[in-house]
């Protein structure tokens, strides 16, 4: 099966694309969809879920899987990211029809079996699961795989059956 | 001209629709588009999305302007209203092309001539400007007018000419 991971912003958004077969994973592509901060927010939204759609059509993945917003300190940051959660939810569910949400908790977890693991200890193991020579970059980018890889993993486990976070569409 | 004004929302999105020309406001339509909290979040965004989408198609408004959040204490529910904001943005952006956003004192302050007015003051000023029986009701759809003819004094202002957070996309 055919993984798109998502790892929301409004500057940034990291996306991965992973094949899965039997606990087998490969990598299909990953990057970043960038948005110039000039730009008003409802005009950097449209960029995203325009970028979004195109990638979502290239490579037509079975599931998307997209990473839940943690609660920080800075409000202002966190509602112009939620803002653009929202729109790639929309998108993903428009475009895929199958999309499931991960806590950074989850994804920490089934990438490294290990919910307190650092960035560094993450990328490591996105690239050796993945096999890589090297850490994929930017971080968002290698964040997105790893999201990836976290579904890859849930659909594997007997729990998915229940069905966590999954929402159905088409 | 025709304003389509918006509260946004996940549970509850307010609209209001009015008409202004030279100083003279009326009113279209107003309500309410809600989404059933059982749902999972991306399927109440796409029903939000269908929902403004049919709205904006309908009664084709010149400008749409929305409102930003406040931050407040509730971090959880901020995060969802954001997403939702975004896909708002977002449906107006694409199908109406020019979008304004004010905060929540402008709208205040637009309408009532006073910051600090409450909500009962800003109700009522609702039904003043616009020749109506009875205060419109949800609240959310009496917001949403209030959104409207925030835009529509604005856009009387000289400073309207610095248009102050205006997206035009089309």
């Amino acid at each position: 099966m055919i993984i798109l991971g998502i790892d929301p912003g409004i500057a940034i958004v990291g996306y991965g694309i992973i094949r899965s077969e039997r606990g087998l994973h490969t990598v299909v592509d990953y990057g970043v969809i960038e948005t110039p901060k000039e730009e008003m927010t409802a005009v950097r939204l449209a960029m995203v879920a325009e970028s979004m759609e195109k990638i979502i059509n290239k490579y037509k993945p079975d599931d998307v899987a997209i990473e839940d917003l943690y609660f920080n300190n800075n409000q202002k940051t966190i509602i112009r990211v939620a803002e653009a959660r929202g729109v790639l939810m929309l998108t993903a569910i428009r475009e895929c029809g199958r999309l499931y949400e991960y806590t950074p908790l989850q994804v920490k977890q089934s990438v490294t079996g290990y919910g307190r693991a650092d960035k560094h200890q993450m990328q490591q193991m996105v690239k050796t699961l993945l096999k890589l020579d090297k850490i994929p970059k930017p971080d968002d980018a290698a964040d997105a795989l790893a999201i990836a890889l976290c579904h890859a993993q849930y659909c594997r486990s007997p729990q998915m059956k229940a069905s966590y976070g999954e929402t159905k569409f088409k």
